[in-house]
């Protein structure tokens, strides 16, 4: 089988994982990464994490131009980085090359473009794109309609140094229709990576999912998986919960 | 609305509690209940279980007949006695009264004399008939067939005194495809009353789906739940599994 | 060995179960239980739990005066009446009888009478009377100390309908000097009994002490423990945390 | 405060982190870092790690010899290499080096060598230096002892290519008591770094001890926790779960 070319913006804490798990995966080769930063320019990213072999051209942001993708074509952009890459996602559109992107938060217009190259291409938009958290939201939707009358509260624990409620559990909350404020459980102790669970509480039983992070390589994962599936998708718009959610009558069992 | 009749059979640790749910929900009027040794024949099982009102007359095996069925007509069967409550089917069938049997072991020929009167009305027989139970069950198939390479592992704990493995987690192990010796983990202490727990490792992320048990009046609650549901069905077999899983098509997301 | 002789204030719904594990355990014999009105009066508490023997005869309030101490000597009092018990300890702590209060709420004045008995005898008061939950309480401030550097976050569920914030959890926040507001987690849904969590955040690793309570008769395996200590002891003020203290100092392991 | 220093053995995955946890505390200066084979020799673990500054100059183990430890002077040798390491640590506690080892399993005559050196210097050996294992280990032996009717469970979750039964699993199976065939329940799934679960079941409530690994960084904390005590103590043996165990008596609340 020939391997998808992929293309990644963004080398950050998040993205070298990503990166490696690419590079560790023969169904894919990873042909460059820009960075936003000029260092490390033209290094192989593979050599920077380790590997003896050459894999993942590096880029600055300032040498992406039309030839960038005609010279080095890849069939999929990986986008990592933050919302300013949406900028650059045009070119690749024309040139036919699908789009993921993992980034939490675009400007309204910035969203704006990135939903515009649908027409021409896929393009899958999950900020939280690992398959456990996906397969937790639908899940918890699916189990909300089941059992209606069941209460349901949702706990998640990370790091002490994270501020913030976890986006994860607000979206989950929106899904569900919960007010976030009331139905969120914020743990903020030692060094938890990232701890999520759904409780559906009823009279004489209670059902828990759970999702617990190991490592931010959990996003690579998301990423491959997200890839194996659109590479095979004709032009609009995708969304893990989407592609979970599909999965989930897919493979329902008849007994 | 018009109540629904319900007739059972079984009134021992698990009957009472199931009788009890029925007697509280308004949706349902428990007619009769039938019990093997003739104790507190004619009383009231709302009275034993210290209702001021006149709910559920006790008739004992021996009284059973073609003319209880027509005299004391009822919509649904509903069994948690033993695997002898079959011979007294079929007369029911007859009468057009639908069957809900919990019991877990059959004979042989007792289950064929089951499944047989699914030709004249709609049956159904499942020996773990909580809600959770069930979505524990159909979420983890389906969970399995999103994430293939998940290692999967099934624990379960139950009190002490509790000798043998757990059905529900033997018949979750079988519909995974693993074997119940390697990946069935049994604990066994204090007064635990029913914990199972199916947890998917994946190299960067764990997922874990968890039932607890609070009360047996879980049973009850399953057991409307699925009167719920087979009041408005043809003849037919029916499991609560094949519900929950028909219901996790249904009612799959979409974004 | 003779038994302890046990006279009980209470025969609601913790104190029947309370009451049951006493007549169950063949160290101890109930000899009355003192009900706040009048029913059943004169009945022995063992029939009404459904025993075939005659133990703990049921007295009305109304009858308690000096005589009934005397006539129906006790070596302890076990109260999980409410506040109002307090008036009858000092005709009991006259005649040499122990007492070990689990009421939670104490005006300011019948508190000091309760206090003030331990100048006559042994007394023991604690609102939460289980073994777990002080055990618990005492790892969490031993760990707390060892641990300095820890986050220490307090998770309670209990079922949807109880309103206020768990006293258990309030007393271990107190105990470890963390405020209520910030720390206490309250989880509220379906049928929960009680669940206590005591998590300790390292960078590098979590503890969890977690306690599950199954059923209410765990307050009357606590008031067993505190009976059998109590009865060795002289004169004075004890309670459950103090007593777990120094056995958790008493036990210590030396490799 | 003078910085207390360190001479490491070992630079291994554990070793690094291990070195990593040294060089950031400021109660510390890593002074070298003995590895097996020469590659990196003379450089500073510090820069290895990515730091800017130059600390723990790598030597080979060839290079050992008396000089070593006099022209290099620490107050403490931390071991986190293998068995052979002990070979050079009879010269260390002449010098009164103090040493602290984490070897899993010694050849009966290197233990034998180990435990000898006490007689000089203080000596410190606990294969699993965590702090929260101790803290599970020693809290699970006073429970045991202040409950001694409650059924122990332990489960402990590894990463799916574990082969062998956790050694700290066995550990805690040994100290209480417990058959390790029987009690210790072993799940194998993905890449959970560590998770040990003590159950505590009794017939009305459950307590739970449970330790997560988060990062095996954990060790190098305990190492910190063993080096702050180990530099006040006179010679002798000293292992981590005795240190715990003397805190639990130390710390014990008193009401």
């Amino acid at each position: 089988m020939k391997r998808i070319k992929i293309g990644m913006f963004g080398f950050g804490r998040t993205g070298r994982l990503v990166a490696a798990e690419f590079i560790k995966d023969d169904k894919f080769h990873l042909e460059w990464v820009v960075r936003k930063h000029g260092s490390d320019n033209h290094k192989y990213a593979s050599r920077l994490l380790g590997y003896e072999h050459d894999y993942g051209m590096i880029f600055s942001i300032e040498e992406i131009n039309d030839s960038l993708f005609k010279e080095n074509p890849v069939d999929i952009i990986v986008d990592f980085s933050d919302s300013s890459g949406v900028q650059y996602y045009k070119d690749a559109a024309e040139a036919g090359i699908k789009i993921i992107s993992a980034i939490s938060r675009y400007e309204p217009e910035d969203q704006a473009l990135l939903y515009s190259l649908a027409d021409k291409v896929a393009v899958l938009h999950s900020p939280n794109i690992t398959l456990g958290i996906n397969i937790l939201l639908v899940a918890s939707q699916i189990i909300q309609k089941i059992a209606p009358h069941a209460d349901i509260e949702i706990v998640e624990e990370h790091f002490k140094g994270k501020k913030e409620v976890s986006g994860t559990a607000m979206k989950i909350a929106n899904f569900l229709g919960l007010d976030e404020k009331e139905h969120i459980n914020s743990i903020r102790v030692g060094g938890i990576v990232g701890h999520h669970e759904v409780i559906f509480g009823m009279p004489h039983q209670t059902i828990r999912l759970t999702h617990d992070s190991i490592s931010r390589a959990a996003f690579g994962q998301g990423a491959i998986f997200a890839a194996m599936f659109l590479k095979d998708q004709p032009k609009g718009i995708y969304s893990m919960e989407n592609i979970v959610s599909e999965m989930f009558s897919k493979h329902r069992p008849v007994y």
